[in-house]
């Protein structure tokens, strides 16, 4: 049985308790929804008064070079390079998720279209979040291939000679299940497709090696676990064996060989730079800079492998408490029980019918309830099939701390316990990101 | 003879001169270079605080719905829309412009190979801004069709029956020059050829009637007449005639009907919704907002022709000046010298070669001097043919009075009397955009 005295314990015990003083915490939130969008960073208000008052104020034009903007969505990727297993200049921030998937599908295709063209499927997963699955359907449609979705447990056998590109969110948005990328790298090299990897829930997460990994292309998001504000620009990355091979088709003129020759001819640039294509977001890339700074500060700590390990040990906190308190409440893990194929998330359903009619779903009214109480989880709806309703809670190491955790069980235990979600005014369906 | 009495008498006399209290204009410096970059609106720091110590900092996910970000690119582009000639839900901000050109020129594409599939050119100028010709380069070539660039004059004999879609920037980056979109939209329409309109140096700078002039579909720039900051958000307008006809290709799940459906496939929102994509820039979204309110807060001063007439009596302005007291040093205006045919910028050129070797064009060095005595325009190299490198300067009337008009014109003309320019420190070459 874990107390209260126990997860104290642990927190005194844990060498990266020091992360959590590079954040604005509001007080009385147990904030479980960094896997949206990520807490604030203390550093980040103080850069984008410079960045506004001094850099754009002051500087106005001329800070494109005096203060070096033209640089950031490289220096920034670089940055970023090192959370996620790549080298410098491999790596660029620019744009949004959905539209770097475009960038490098795209490339992707046309690359699978040179070397084999008899190749006419994209294979996803049935579950994918469904941008990337919007996204690949345009494409395909464009190019006359087919997008096939399977299953996770049907995605190794469907790797055919048909099949152009694999392409995965690495960790699922709905149930947090996290795909070997090494093995299915591997498998799909053997067979002579290319990866293309989603990023989002994974990046200052989870350890990702993608150099090591042997991945081709990959996209992931600045908003959630690396802090960069509401709709941060996105990063893409490209194997440095393909970037210069093929042209992306969203080819601005960020993305020239020199940008500002203002020549008629497009030339792309060699290497990552060509994935780049409009003017960049200057100050949203100040605030991604700073919310990326406080997950490069956790490296003198152990870096990502450190992260990880405490992020395990908050979620198998999380499991054993819920066990623990919440139990005979029809509570099912949704997320997988192995810790190495999940993660930094924790999905749980409602095995039984709610005991009356709702206007909500059961899972939905909780995470209201929660949220009255300061409990910031976030809601997905099922299918009405085999997807449940799910109940997401998701663990950022940098600022979740165990004691945090004890206190979102119990709290989850009272609304259970007390039959608060049963409340009317946790019935109002709101859209939640 | 204009004196600098005349001038002062012309700010007295201006009813917009209340204006630029709203923005931030550093000591020292005379910004014609708006054209580039707008200046910074007092309001912008406060709320970009607000967005970022509030809504994220304290509110996180929650803001989402409780401080409205999930409606900004409607309601924001509804703003923009009163200054286009559009109307309520027929506009949004989103994306940089050279996406946002991807989606329109794709949409005008799909539209035209069904509606007229023997047609098979782009036509478009030769002198557009290098983005949007590299982004019809690649959709050309996706599309089996032909990017043909013609000069201006050339335009309306090369209306032909081939002519799928004619595609132009409304005020040319470099000279100025400004097309007659409501001619051109007649003109096309009658041979079946749809128009795509680059509003980049447009919009909040000229009048534009959009929805008068029969116009199929338009982008535009954020940072500048509209003030949103560097790498502001963009905008996207569609006639709503063709809005829900046609995908554009980038089919995000901003873009989808039921966004937070979490559904696999991709159905579009009816009419401009649907040109949406990724996640929004929150924090850039409301540096644009407030960008956009100080071009509005012209309305009840006579909103865009009133802003307009000033435009054009500051460039008179400036042309008188230069002509009175800068004869003999060369110079050439490249813009035409007709108000009703350009914008709101002027471009010079130098006639006669400089008359020394010089590692940098003369138009550079001159620039280069002028921003050291606070004179802020802009250089513009050309071909080395027909285009001649130029000087540019842009006139905001929101913010440039008439008495900075004579300051410049008065420091150019002493860079030019003294040859300042020659000096070495004006001939390092650096990148500015």
């Amino acid at each position: 049985m874990l107390s209260l005295q126990d997860c104290q314990a642990l927190d005194r015990a844990d060498p990266l308790r020091v992360l959590k003083d590079q954040f604005v915490c509001p007080p009385g939130v147990m904030y479980l929804d960094g896997n949206s969008l990520g807490v604030m960073p203390k550093a980040t208000p103080g850069r984008i008064r410079q960045v506004v008052e001094q850099e754009w104020g002051q500087g106005l034009i001329r800070s494109w070079n005096s203060a070096g903007w033209v640089d950031w969505p490289a220096q920034i990727g670089d940055k970023v390079a090192r959370l996620v297993g790549a080298g410098p200049n491999e790596l660029v921030v620019t744009d949004s998720t959905s539209v770097n998937l475009f960038k490098v599908l795209s490339a992707a295709l046309a690359m699978a279209r040179h070397d084999a063209p008899q190749r006419d499927q994209v294979l996803s997963e049935r579950s994918n979040f469904p941008t990337d699955l919007y996204m690949a359907q345009s494409l395909c449609q464009q190019h006359g291939m087919r997008l096939v979705l399977v299953d996770d447990m049907a995605l190794a056998p469907a790797l055919s000679e048909r099949v152009a590109v694999l392409m995965l969110t690495h960790v699922n948005y709905r149930t947090g299940a996290m795909h070997d990328m090494a093995a299915l790298d591997a498998q799909a090299k053997a067979k002579g497709i290319l990866t293309v990897w989603d990023l989002a829930h994974s990046a200052g997460a989870v350890e990702v090696d993608l150099r090591g990994s042997g991945a081709d292309f990959a996209v992931g998001c600045g908003y959630k676990y690396l802090n960069g504000g509401p709709g941060a620009p996105a990063f893409v990355w490209v194997n440095a064996q393909h970037a210069s091979r093929f042209w992306q088709p969203l080819s601005g003129w960020w993305g020239h060989e020199r940008p500002f020759a203002f020549t008629p001819g497009y030339v792309p640039a060699q290497g990552i730079a060509r994935y780049l294509c409009g003017t960049p977001p200057v100050i949203s890339l100040a605030a991604l800079d700073e919310g990326v700074n406080t997950v490069l500060a956790a490296e003198p700590l152990g870096g990502m492998p450190a992260l990880r390990k405490k992020s395990v040990a908050l979620c198998e906190t999380f499991i054993a408490l819920v066990e623990q308190c919440c139990a005979d409440h029809g509570l099912r893990l949704v997320s997988p029980r192995d810790a190495a194929q999940r993660g930094s998330q924790l999905s749980w359903c409602f095995d039984t019918p709610a005991p009356q009619a709702l206007a909500v779903s059961q899972a939905y009214a909780v995470v209201q309830a929660l949220m009255a109480r300061g409990v910031v989880g976030d809601f997905r709806a099922g299918d009405g099939a085999s997807q449940p309703d799910l109940m997401r809670f998701g663990f950022t190491p940098l600022y979740i701390g165990f004691e945090t955790v004890w206190q979102a069980v119990m709290h989850l235990k009272a609304v259970l316990d007390h039959r608060e979600w049963q409340r009317p005014q946790f019935q109002q369906v709101q859209t939640v990101t």
